[in-house]
């Protein structure tokens, strides 16, 4: 069979307890629908600044550059916060992201049924919520030059922000096909008012769009989309925005519908490379207890069949056996109602290779 | 008596017919409370644009300048979107922000009671939800350089986010002493895992802190706030943070709250001058109808009082007014329930004036 090869990064926290019930699941895919993974682990992180002294070794860099795909736990924990920026876990990710080419960050946002009342919302308004959040991952603030300099007003701390044409109209050609196969909408989010590089951002979705003529497409000013997103969630169908505005509405969004525990992304860059990663944290504060939650990693490796290895049939059959597994009653402590009935992280990784 | 000075800016769409019901309450007040005030109306926005060319004119920023606080209603309207830059409506705001040194945009984000079941969120979340946030309003990426360049990648746009010690440092000490007359917690939002201005912002936080022993202090990333708001409204007290996340989150603040029609805001400078504003915008759709809710308005003038005048006895007036209003069950037609019995704006201007 066609070998895939896989980097598998655990990561901080509980990175590693999830991403060894994703592999559960990758090896229970190769038996029952005959599929072939190499998977090659790696360090990263809070981890890989313990054992190697930088959050992205090159060894790291390596292995992910010589796959098909990566797999992220999470990384990150408050022992590396006060850190140097060079020795951070965040400086690690954004290094990533870089590297490899990764300029747009998938996130959808989706109700789980069984999770519907653990969201803030009312259900009547969260009803139907099924939206994802494209996120541009390796421009603007994030990755403009950073200084400081003397001021007459003291110290002065600059951060500059910078979109060219090629770096918009990419992701925003990705997002209309996108919503292509979805219902057709795309609510493309700037600051057109004030920004230069929004006003840059929305010449060229008003260019592309002419391309993508069955779509329906509206332009959203970032203050007012994170009050569309709690008055209207489920009226949004794909958001496409730049950087920073996707790292907030993107969190708002995920928010929103209770389930941001079980919540998956992909980073994609040209051609069908991804890096998949649970939208969760590593949570520090319960790791190793085996109370960690799988389902997002796990539902992780299906958004990776999908969108990178095509394998539509064993995608599903990983969906559908999260959606068995939990129609079934069985859950971990974080969505557990009552928490004495609650199974572990194994536990539940098993229960769903079970079931595929 | 003292006579102040109150420079009026009815501006576009609703502003006028709310700013009209807000003068009432002035002039009620002069005859309770044996107060005076000299008004001057002033020209800005779209309405500016039309009649003179410039969304700010001379004379009208000379009217602010000689005025004790000014009173907006709103600004705004499609009409002027695809206008050049220096003929939009926000070009004006950010305009009499900068001339007027306004540098503390205050928002507080409050439930009504009668507007409880208006919020998307669950009432048990919503319960105890009083939260103000300050944002920073003249500095940052809304007034840096902003240009165009051509690069290898065709056209590139770039905007430029500054921020120096005393710019964040008069904020962060305003915004403790705030939390010091309330709850006395205060959450500093940045992104300091990412940019250095959020780096620079919470050094300064940080070093200020130690000034105020007695406030309850905690740093929350700007992705991670715009989850928290959602999840735990009621445990913010006040929040303050930088001129573009201040746009985001308290616009998400408010409209968490479900009773964004009836916010109102203060925007400071140095010394007591300020203006004030309802945070709602100018609603063109429903201009000129006697549609448009004047509460928002109205306790702009309560907020007025109390932060520019000392008039705490009158601001107090007002505010009880207003509840006792609502309480009456009297409401326009954007809160009323059975919309066939919502009453004018005008209609309740005149109750509230005659309540005090
Ligand atoms: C850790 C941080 C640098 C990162 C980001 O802001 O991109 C995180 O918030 C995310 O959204 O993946
Ligand atoms: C109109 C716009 C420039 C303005 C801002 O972003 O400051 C508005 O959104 C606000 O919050 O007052």
């Amino acid at each position: 069979a066609d070998v895939k090869k896989i980097a598998v990064i655990a990561g901080d926290g509980i990175g590693p307890e999830v991403v060894a019930e994703a592999e559960k699941i990758l090896k229970r895919t190769e038996e029952v629908f005959g599929l072939s993974f190499e998977t090659e682990h790696a360090l990263f992180g809070g981890i890989a600044i313990d054992k190697k002294g930088t959050p992205l070794p090159e060894e790291t860099l390596a292995v992910c550059q010589s796959a098909d795909a990566v797999l992220l736990g999470a990384v990150g924990g408050s022992q590396w916060d006060n850190n140097p920026k060079e020795l951070r876990p965040e400086t690690g990710l954004l290094g990533i992201r870089k590297e490899l080419g990764l300029f747009s960050n998938l996130r959808p946002a989706v109700v789980f049924d069984c999770l519907k009342d653990a969201s803030t919302l009312k259900p009547e308004v969260l009803e139907g919520t099924d939206l994802i959040v494209v996120r541009e991952l390796t421009g603007g603030i994030y990755f403009g030059e950073k200084f400081r300099r003397e001021s007459a007003q003291g110290e002065e701390a600059v951060d500059t922000c910078a979109y060219n044409v090629t770096e918009v109209e990419r992701i925003v050609r990705q997002s209309f096909e996108i919503a292509q196969k979805r219902r057709k909408k795309l609510a493309s989010v700037d600051k057109a008012n004030v920004l230069e590089t929004s006003r840059l951002w929305r010449e060229v979705v008003n260019r592309v769009a002419v391309d993508y003529p069955d779509v329906e497409l509206e332009h959203v000013l970032v203050d007012n989309c994170a009050m569309q997103l709690l008055r209207r969630p489920s009226s949004f169908d794909v958001i496409v925005t730049e950087n920073m505005f996707g790292d907030i509405l993107s969190d708002e969004a995920a928010m929103l519908t209770g389930s941001i525990g079980m919540l998956s992304s992909a980073s994609l860059g040209e051609g069908s490379f991804g890096l998949y990663e649970p939208v969760h944290g590593s949570a520090p504060d319960i790791a190793g207890q085996g109370l960690a939650n799988p389902i997002a990693t796990i539902l992780s490796v299906a958004l990776m069949f999908r969108l990178t290895f095509g394998y539509e049939k064993a995608a599903d059959a990983i969906e559908k056996a999260v959606a068995e597994v939990l129609d079934a009653g069985h859950r971990t402590a974080d969505i557990a109602v009552d928490k004495s009935q609650a199974i572990s992280t194994t536990q539940m990784g098993d229960l769903i290779a079970a079931a595929i």
